[in-house]
Parts: C-alpha cells; sequence; structure tokens
C-alpha cells in the first residue's frame, strides 16, 4: 500500500516536470509524427488466424527448431540455417542444407519474418508455416525424400506425445502440417522490440542525433517506399535494380531471375521481396545472393540501383547508425535451448 | 536471527525422526557404500590449475562455443558437433565439418568432458583446451588453414574487446591459445548433477528398485573396472573387444586401430578412451564408430566384448535404466544462447 501510494507520487512528479512537458514536445515533432505514420508500432507477437497461438504448440515447435534428426543427413535443424546466437541468419551468402548442399538464396532471419507477405526471397513461400513444411523436403534443405518419411521419423524419434499435447484431439496429430504449425507459432513469437520502437511511442530521445538525421535521409530520399510497416520491409515485392541491372552493383556471381521463377510473368524478372531492416546491423551479408558484406555499401547500393540517388558518406554514415536503433531484443524464451526427446 | 533459529530446530527435528534413521540406516546399505567409494561424488566444476575458471573467459568461451563464421566455410562450430540440444553430442555416426567433412569419429558429449584423461577417443587431444585449439586447424572440423588465419578472423569479427577482458594485460590476447583456454574454462562447467548423485550422497532412494538391481548387475559384471570415478568413465584407455575383435560385435564399417594410430605401439591397437556414462541414454549413437544406436545393444556388446559376459535380458534392462539416473541437469547458464559480436 505504501510503496504504491510512493509510485503514484512519482508519476505524479514526472508528469508535472519539465520533462513530461519535453516528451509531449516531442510527440509534436514533425519527423516523429511521419515516422509513426510510416512504421506505426510493433505488436508482441505475430498472429494468425489460420495458426492461432498456444503455449503447447510454441514448446513443440521451439523444440522442433532444434531437431537435426529430422534432416536426411542428420545435420540440419531450422537453427542451423537461423541460429539465435547471430540474430537468426546464418552469415553465409547462401545457407547449406543436407550434404552440404547449396541453397539458392541468402537465409533471411526469422526473426520479425512471420509477418511478412511471404516467408523467402521470391515468394515461393506463403508465410512462416509453409516454408517450415517446405524444409522437410526441401533438396537444399532438410532433404526427406517425402512428408510421409518426415512424419515416420518425427514419430521414431518420440515426439508423439509432444504432438498430442500441442494438437489435442487430433486422431494422427504427427503430420507435416502440424509440424510447420508448431514451428511457425514458435517464430510468431520472434519479435525483436529495439530502440525505435521507443522512438516510435513517441520518445524522441530513444534515437541519437545522428540517427535521427538517418532516419529523416531514409524518408526524404525515399527507402520506406518499400522499407515501411512496423518491420521495416517485408510487406511488398520490388525489383532489384530498378533503372540499371542490380549486378552492375552487386557483387552477384549469378543472375537471379527473382519472382519471375514463380510466376514466369515479365514483369516479375528481378523482383524480390523487401527485407525487412530490423536487426540489420547484424544479419550480414546483404542482398537475395549475399554478394555484399558491408551494411554502409548495401546501404550505397539500394541508394543507387533503386532511388537513383548518389547518398553522400555522411548519409550512409547515419542511415547505418540509424539501423542500430532497429537493433533489438531477443526474449528470453528464444535464447533458451530446449532439450529434445 | 529468528529465521536461523527456525531452521535449527526443523534440522534438529529431522535428525531425531525416523527419516533421519532411514537415512543412516541407507548410508549402510553395502551396495551404497560400494558405489560411493567406486564413483565418489560430482564436483561443481572441473577444475584445472592451468586454465582457472573466471567469469570472463566463461563468458567467451561460451560465446565462441556459438561461433560458426571462424570455420574455413562458415558453417562449423563447437555447437554443430556438440549442439546442447542433444546434450553436447549430434546424434551421428561421425560428425560432418567443414565442407561435410566427415570426421574419423563418433562426437563425443562435450558435458562432463573436461576431467578425462583426453578429449577426444584415441588420446590425440590432451583435453579440452588442447581439443578446442586443434578443432581450429582440423581439416574435418574447423578447416582453417593455419593458427594464425583463425586469430586473424577473430579479429575481424570484433572478439578483440573480449579477449582482452578475458585475459586481462596480455598484450596481443586473440591467439588460439586463448580461444582453447575460454573454450576450456566454459566448458568446464559443464557437469550434469544427476539423481545417481543424491544417491551417492546417501538417499538410497533416488534409484528405483530396477535401477538399484541395474547398479548392482553393473558392480558385480565388473562395469566399473573401467567405467569408475564421478563420471563413470574417461579416466583410462582400454582395449576394444578384450577377447574378439570389436567388430565381431558392432556394425563397424571399418576397422580402427584406436590409440595405436598416436603412440604406434602394438599393444594400443584397438585402444580406445572409456567414454563416460552420464547422459548416457540421451548420447546415442555408441562407440568410436557410433555403428550402434541402442544403447540395451551396446550395454550387451559391451558384456560380451569387454566382460566375456552374456547378459541376461533382465540385466540389459536392469543396467539400461540405471543409466538414466545418470541423466543429469544442464546448467541454465549453459541453455541460454549468447548473442555473438
Amino acid at each position: 500500500m505504501l510503496s504504491r501510494m510512493i509510485i503514484m507520487v512519482i508519476i505524479s512528479t514526472v508528469l508535472m516536470s519539465p520533462y513530461a512537458l519535453l516528451l509531449r514536445a516531442d510527440k509534436n515533432d514533425e519527423l516523429l509524427e511521419q515516422a509513426m505514420q510510416i512504421f506505426g508500432s510493433l505488436p508482441d507477437a505475430m498472429l494468425s488466424e489460420k495458426n492461432p497461438i498456444t503455449s503447447e504448440k510454441i514448446k513443440l515447435g521451439k523444440i522442433l527448431f532444434y531437431e537435426t534428426r529430422i534432416s536426411i543427413d542428420g545435420t540440419v535443424s531450422c537453427a542451423r540455417c537461423h541460429p539465435v546466437a547471430l540474430y537468426g541468419a546464418d552469415g553465409l551468402n547462401k545457407s547449406r542444407g543436407n550434404d552440404c548442399k547449396i541453397n539458392p538464396r541468402n537465409a533471411p532471419t526469422v526473426f520479425n519474418a512471420a509477418a511478412q507477405i511471404s516467408a523467402h526471397w521470391i515468394g515461393n513461400r506463403t508465410g512462416v508455416e509453409d516454408q517450415a513444411r517446405q524444409s522437410l523436403i526441401g533438396p537444399a534443405s532438410f532433404g526427406m525424400p517425402s512428408y510421409e518419411a518426415a512424419e515416420k521419423r518425427l514419430k521414431e524419434l518420440g515426439y508423439t506425445n509432444l504432438f498430442k499435447a500441442a494438437f489435442h484431439g487430433e486422431r494422427n496429430p504427427v503430420t507435416a502440417d502440424n509440424f510447420a504449425k508448431a514451428i511457425g507459432c514458435f517464430e510468431r513469437t520472434l519479435v525483436t522490440p529495439a530502440p525505435v520502437d521507443a522512438y516510435l511511442k513517441g520518445e524522441n530521445r530513444a534515437l541519437s542525433e545522428q540517427q535521427n538525421r538517418g532516419l529523416k535521409t531514409f524518408i526524404e530520399t525515399g527507402c520506406n517506399s518499400c522499407h515501411f510497416g512496423a518491420y521495416f520491409g517485408g510487406q511488398m515485392f520490388q525489383k532489384f535494380g530498378v533503372n540499371e541491372p542490380y549486378w552492375k552493383y552487386t557483387k552477384s556471381k549469378t543472375i537471379d531471375d527473382g519472382r519471375f521463377e514463380v510466376t514466369k510473368i515479365e514483369a516479375d524478372r528481378y523482383v524480390f521481396k523487401v527485407p525487412v531492416l530490423r536487426n540489420v546491423e547484424k544479419t550480414s551479408p546483404y542482398f537475395h545472393d549475399g554478394s555484399v558484406d558491408n551494411l554502409g555499401e548495401a546501404v550505397r547500393i539500394m541508394g543507387k540501383a533503386q532511388l537513383g540517388t548518389d547518398l553522400a558518406d555522411s548519409q550512409v554514415k547515419e542511415i547505418v547508425l540509424f539501423f542500430g536503433s532497429l537493433t533489438g531484443i531477443i526474449s528470453e524464451q528464444a535464447l533458451i535451448i530446449p532439450l529434445l526427446p
């Protein structure tokens, strides 16, 4: 009772203080208002009506995320290409799957992934659940010969009871679909609140002066025309190399047709999903082929290839510093390794 | 003061109770006394005068344990072959290193490893530090061309300050030796207290009746003549296949000369380090070549190949149940994934 009174007094004092006035003044800040409109606010989890979050599914999904024995050669788990220690991306240009097979593109981070229009770069996975399911039989990922073989393996590994608990009432719960739902459920919790979110809630001083200038440049030059929304991207497809082919700017070793591979529509040639920028400073290398290691260089290339702009060195530096404010906190739950059955 | 008094009263009450009498009676139990003498008690950490444990070294070592980018192709970290989720062993017959190269032998668990006479199966690594250091340039592990190249890579990855903090006062702390010391330090904390330890402290009922019988058989048949000490093994080398060649019993695909490879002494042919049995039910497949998946089968093979005994089905079952009491608790510290620089 006493402690509650003390807290009330503290709150009242703060609300009456010049600090509070400043806070309110911040809310009127033009850049902040603009940013709030463009980026909105980060939810606590990335919900889906098709795959409601339950603690049992999260628990199972998190265990399965670390399961290597479900891959044909026993070396690949979700965590192999999406290690939490490296912010959910593996640092390779292109991930290695079973038997060292090279995946066609760079592994996007698994954090903040579930809210995007699709998983992967070219929209050939409808979402995180579809990505998890298809990884089971992906020739360069888990490489299992069929979903049936994967289901059999899951049963042999002793997963039946965990699936029963997560998919209560289903007669035969150990299915590739439920594997996908469980992992998807876990991934739907992987949001990473960052300093920029404090800013977007009105706390202007959550960004440094340079980061503030970086954000201003980010918006003024039009980066946000693709990298918008709470995840700073992931909401649309866009041609890489608007005026000139992208490989004139990157260090790409091969030419990737992008979304054309999926749709066979000429307009989709060299079109890729716009990646999210949350935690971008932690998830090099960059682009669909991981051809660029340095974040500043990636920003400069984006300026040229997408916006037709030669960004000044100071602008590049400030944008990169601004990206620092997108580096978020990984939840304790995501950081604790589960023990497998 | 008051609470201390209450505790004293509780302790006195317990000491005077029939429960305490029972506890003391347990201590007189012949099997328990015998087990205490054979296995002793588990320490909190596996100390080394050459590499004293400090929190800074543990912190760095734990981060390095997850660092894949130190391997030549960016796919191998310590955690790849020693995943905590699988009790520190990867479930493969033989681990895959960089570029999918196959290691010569099964990866032993990293838990309770630091107290053994050597690391690896044939004594070609003097201990966990030596194992960590040599892994940097091991052709089938990290595959770096030289220690210098590994040190350069560590600096590029931004490790200098962490090494400075862990090896305070050293002019050039980013060395392969210090990499080894840091990882070794982390590994020296990886002990896994288990139900058997409660038993070895005198709590007879920590083992079930069947486990008790399993332990009895374990000792009576002489398993403990090799698997002794607090880790139930790891303290000596022994010929695999005392009377007949081991491959008559296992499913080995090739013949491994064992420690002969190191010493070139004929008596060391087919000699291997006796593995620890802590967490053995979690670390299949078994033997130096991972040729046997089933723990019961491994026990039966040991009986035949090492003791010349045909264990009865019930004995095998009880020994396997006893091994359940060796499955320990992994510390919270070891379960939390560190974020890399």
